[in-house]
């Protein structure tokens, strides 16, 4: 056999190893492509087959089910990587020699962007700047980061991690976690003790956290258990006071605790949320169906699955296995001139902070970095059409990869669709004392991007809401359960005075721990080009001259350009209150104003912790609401790129530290969203949703309201309708 | 004649007096009546017959017309006065001795709400308590306070205001004062002088302020003008530095002042924002028809014109002249034993406060209290259906009063809907990694109350909107024209950098002057019951012991329950956080917590203004953003009940100062919220609605989620529809 044969003997047989990969992992997670059943969820299955018969808006002809995805390629710099791409990256991996022998657990597996200038120089028609996968992996107490260009089929880095900390957890470590436990005597006899059954136990997988030399340097996980007996929410019925903690490497015990056995589980009755748990109707009269009724279909264009196009918007829209999903280019239109202009290239949720306000053994460690530790994508599960959203929404699925390197689908992560909420746009009525008869309103409506994370017992709705107006509103909403603790409490009256219970008594036996929330998004804004700088528009009283004024005193702006990031770490003051501008310093209005965009604080809540408590070092994000750090390929992530037990050395505090220059620049600027959760009973056994928002609003970005030319609903283009139960 | 038949006659001729009164009121203001023409507002009328045609919700079962209004009588010891009972009382006042030379001009005639007990007491069916108007009258310099007894045709009081201030204006104070300046020569001259045609002009009525002795013990308006030519939007075009002042009661000028006669009157391109003005189509994609539908109709019901039945709520809903709207009797189901539990007795808007921040001669007086000066109710125009409301809305009219007692109809004032927005009021997806497959998601629909205030160039919406799950969200939306100064600057490259313009260049030669809006509700809470209590829940850092824990801090909630007013004047701090529940001390939870609702702050602004200035002591409400003050049926108005040129003396700032006890006692909570607004270019010609809400929230008032056994959407209840084109 000649060489070159043998060489081609060789490419064929790789190529057929990536084809079996790739069916092996296919038939691997067919159970979660398939996690939504028709015979389960019918109204879904319904839904989406009626919406492809009635509507062809979606440039890709066919919505991609699953089976398309194995055949999807890239259109766009920015778009995900595709099934063959990944198995590409994954078998470029398998060749990549210090693997060959031991392949490492794959945590991470998704593309890497390209560099700025290459997506913002590439057109539509232009071939895509070279494709690249970003890979984490973990092997023998190593955290690997790997860069896998595809066109070279080359590992172009490959790097250690030589600080603290742990990449995401798989679903293959939560399975160790889960499953070791019940190998150990002691936990078995202490869950008996309990007076629990194995087959009624469920456990859940706690990340330690970090709290000094004790637990480093080996991965950990801490497992707390539940009866679910008699109910789907065992969330309501701890085992308190048992946390076992895994060694996920090693699988095995490191540690028991067993603290709370005098403190009864608290009893199943009331604390099932299904809709099949219920017997008796509400209390309430009847609500008659209502819904967001589209007859001609939805106003907005996917143009080959991930470039949304809408109004006066555009962007590019992924699913990110850590963010959840990311939205870049947004770009909208100018109202006078009709071009195309850029608000943000990126913008994404970068972590979650949610610690528990109780020291106590079994619950200081519950100060959760939910997507650096779980995922806020890998957590996001489909989206139940018709309660999670409107009819006539466009679902994405999600390409994600497991720990073996194989992809898999995740149906209907993200949902995107109109919204109208009975808002006004504008309006103004012109009093008849002047003989006019003026009166002109512009309904609302806007375009919803949604996500939902079930990080554990508790959701997080994200949504990306665009406006005509230019603005951008980002609404966090949290559902879901409470995590709670086991008293022997029944009721207040036994509680001592001077008993700090951390928490409010939700149920007989049931604590609702208080915590917080804290989320962080990262948005690398873009006005009208990179360069952009970051003002204070500071306002502050002003006292008038003696006989100046019969006024004393008056409210004046005064603007600051901020020079360096130490500047821009951004306390909100009620009582000292500034406006907060990214602006464009070259590019002026028509007026000589600078084009802008504002920060609009909302949701706000600032961290009590001690500065030096671990959990506040590893989450110094949640310092400030506001922070403005130059553009930095690799500062992505609030709390570290590798979250899990590290000691936050490598955050967005530490980098703001270096106080580097961000005056007419290309800038981020990272918002902090807080909630302080006091639990009541309302809470129990699961919560209505809280909703908060911010806002990016237009500053003399446009040269006039944007949306002046918008026309009024009329009676003849609203749809006419019928009960269907009629039909 | 016996005495006895001169009596019968004298009586017979009294009532003749009425009718012929109340055909002369009717006939005077069937212009206010028919402000909506069916020629010219076709969509209102198609709907408003469609609606009529297909749904028969409403237990009115022909929906009141102008016509009813007439005949209609009261239901509800709430009810607002009829035209019947109107007309009742002024003439009872016409026979009123000290009336009867001289008849004073009518302020405000509203329902003279019955005393709290007789209302708590009455029950559906019982005679309703005595009916009785308060009156609020000028005359001569005086301003009378009258209580008008409609059952026993008696004045029961009779007081004159000995403090400062006036009451609101009539429509003929203004059309006074927009009047007399055309009497003055100088005024005549300088419009010439300043190139505008008297046939464009077009001026408002601005409040005065109260800025010491020089004005006071007169009423006066100060009355500033613009040009009309080639716009519908005047507010855009200010003869700039021209203030008339005019003293209303001796109809002549007092003051002219005109600073501005070197500052150009911006053009009039560019600022018409009225659909027949817009020329080119907006530079966005078109969007398709969507509505809110609801194929069996809303879920609502409307008792008798005012009481609204809705899911689990029931309140009376009445128009108001100063308030705009009033919620009463706020009542919920409990979720468990279904019983109607009190929730507020009283909300309303309380007052408005709008201070510009400019300190100069034409600028320095414009700090309005809206409510106060001009009505909120007064200013509320007609909504406009399908625009202001969607399909399926309510409309409720209000009947007010003219200055010469003669009550008017102001139709569709407000309106109330049924909203599903793509919200969820809750969800859980579990992760499959427990084998599980639950995903139970909620929608949420909610009931909107809703009224727009256009008090001059600016629009106010405000909606109360009720959720199932126990939350009242109170929601205000700013919209309308900015005030606008005129400036001799095209561009900001013509300002020098020292100058202080007090605003933005917003267009040429147009500067949006900054300012603040500060709208205060006054919420008499009754939470099951009139004793409650207020208690602020403390967040506060607490440091653990050495070895305590490996965590160094965590956040406590501690529980104050709140003495005397004093206490409760509240400035919120972001790093010194406290919730704030009103609390029934004596009725408990199932688990023994304290039923309550707690305030959720939203939309906060703080007015930076010194105290001593003279606005600021007259809106001193704006000190702090909550306050709690006993129950005392005088104090509803923040900014005291004569706001016009008062200086501020009884107020609410000065009733707290009292630092009466308020621990479990009929309170009442007052909430500010507050917009600072730094105009922009997007907010010319007319703003895009910027909205803020704040919530009242039950905390452990009910035993568990109240929302639990609430249905998801199913394909088969929502509606089938068509394009209304396609029909």
């Amino acid at each position: 056999m000649e060489v070159a044969s043998f060489q081609r003997l060789c490419y064929l047989l790789l190529i057929g190893l990536v084809i079996l990969v790739s069916i092996r992992s296919w038939f691997l997670h067919v159970e979660e492509t398939n996690f939504i059943d028709c015979s389960i969820y019918s109204p879904w299955c319904t839904f989406k087959n009626r919406f492809q018969a009635t509507s062809n808006i979606f440039l890709d002809t066919q919505r991609p089910t699953s089976r398309d995805h194995q055949t999807h390629h890239p259109h766009h710099p920015l778009d995900p990587l595709t099934i063959q791409e990944i198995n590409k990256a994954l078998s470029i991996l398998q060749s990549h020699p210090p693997f060959i022998s031991s392949f490492p657990a794959i945590h991470s597996l998704v593309l890497e962007e390209p560099h700025k200038p290459q997506v913002l120089n590439w057109k539509k028609g232009d071939p895509l700047p070279p494709r690249a996968a970003s890979v984490i992996a973990f092997s023998q107490g190593h955290s690997h980061i790997l860069s896998v260009d595809l066109n070279t089929a080359q590992v172009t880095l490959h790097e250690i991690n030589e600080g603290s900390g742990y990449p995401i957890l798989t679903r293959d470590d939560v399975a160790v976690a889960l499953s070791t436990p019940f190998a150990d005597a002691e936990f078995n006899r202490t869950i008996l003790a309990r007076g629990v059954e194995l087959a009624d136990l469920t456990c859940v997988p706690l990340a330690p956290g970090w709290y000094g030399a004790k637990e480093e340097g080996r991965r950990l996980v801490k497992v707390q258990c539940f009866s679910n007996r008699g109910t789907a929410n065992y969330y309501m019925r701890p085992i308190e006071g048992l946390t076992v903690t895994v060694d996920v490497d090693q699988k095995k015990v490191v540690h028991l605790s067993n603290t709370g056995s005098d403190i009864p589980i608290p009893k199943a009755q009331n604390t099932d949320y299904r809709q099949v748990a219920q017997n008796d109707p509400p209390q309430m009269l009847p609500i008659n169906p209502i819904s967001m009724e589209q007859p001609k279909g939805p106003s907005f264009q996917v143009e080959n699955g991930h470039l949304i196009k809408w109004a006066n918007w555009e962007f590019h829209l992924k699913p990110d296995p850590r963010a959840g999903v990311v939205v870049s280019r947004a770009m909208v239109r100018d109202s006078e001139t009709g071009r195309m202009r850029s608000v943000m290239y990126k913008g994404m949720a970068s972590e979650l902070f949610v610690p528990y306000m109780d020291p106590t053994e079994g619950w200081y460690f519950k100060t959760y970095l939910d997507a650096g530790e779980y995922g806020m994508g890998l957590t996001a599960l489909p989206l139940d059409p018709l309660n999670d959203c409107p009819r006539y929404s466009y679902y994405m699925d999600a390409v994600f990869v497991a720990a073996d390197g194989s992809p898999y689908v995740r149906p209907n992560m993200v949902c995107v669709f109109e919204r109208y909420a009975g808002e006004i746009g504008w309006r103004h009525a012109e009093s008849p004392i002047w003989g006019k008869k003026i009166r002109e309103v512009r309904p609302k409506v806007t375009l919803v991007v949604r996500m939902a994370a079930s990080v554990g017992n508790y959701d997080y709705i994200i949504d990306w809401e665009f406006q005509t107006d230019g603005l951008i509103r980002i609404k966090v909403g949290l559902s879901g359960m409470l995590l709670v603790k086991g008293t022997p409490y029944k009721n207040m009256n036994q509680v001592p005075k001077e008993e700090d219970m951390y928490g409010t008594l939700v149920s007989e036996n049931v604590i609702g721990v208080i915590h917080d929330h804290f989320i962080n998004f990262y948005l690398d804004m873009d006005i009208d080009d990179s360069n952009n700088s970051f003002v204070k528009v500071h306002l502050t009283k002003v006292d008038t001259s003696p006989g100046e004024s019969p006024r004393k005193s008056y409210m004046s702006a005064k603007r600051q350009v901020v020079k360096t990031e130490k500047d821009a770490q951004i306390k909100l003051k009620l009582y000292d209150p500034s406006e907060f501008h990214v602006i464009n310093p070259s590019r002026r209005s028509i007026v000589g104003n600078p084009s802008g965009y504002k920060v609009v604080p909302g949701g706000t809540a600032a961290s009590l912790l001690d500065h030096n408590d671990p959990p506040q070092l590893r989450s110094a994000f949640t310092n400030n609401q506001i922070w403005v750090t130059p553009y930095n390929r690799s500062e992505e992530w609030a709390g570290g790129l590798f979250a899990f037990q590290s000691k936050g050395e490598n955050t967005l505090g530490v980098w703001s530290d270096r106080d580097r220059p961000i005056e007419n620049k290309d800038i981020v600027l990272w918002y902090t969203m807080g909630f302080h959760h006091v639990p009541c009973q309302e809470d129990f056994p699961i919560m209505p949703t809280v909703i908060s928002s911010f806002d990016l609003k237009p500053v003399n970005f446009f040269d006039r309201n944007p949306i002046l030319r918008a026309s009024p609903n009329v009676e003849k283009d609203l749809p006419i309708c019928r009960p269907a139960s009629a039909a």
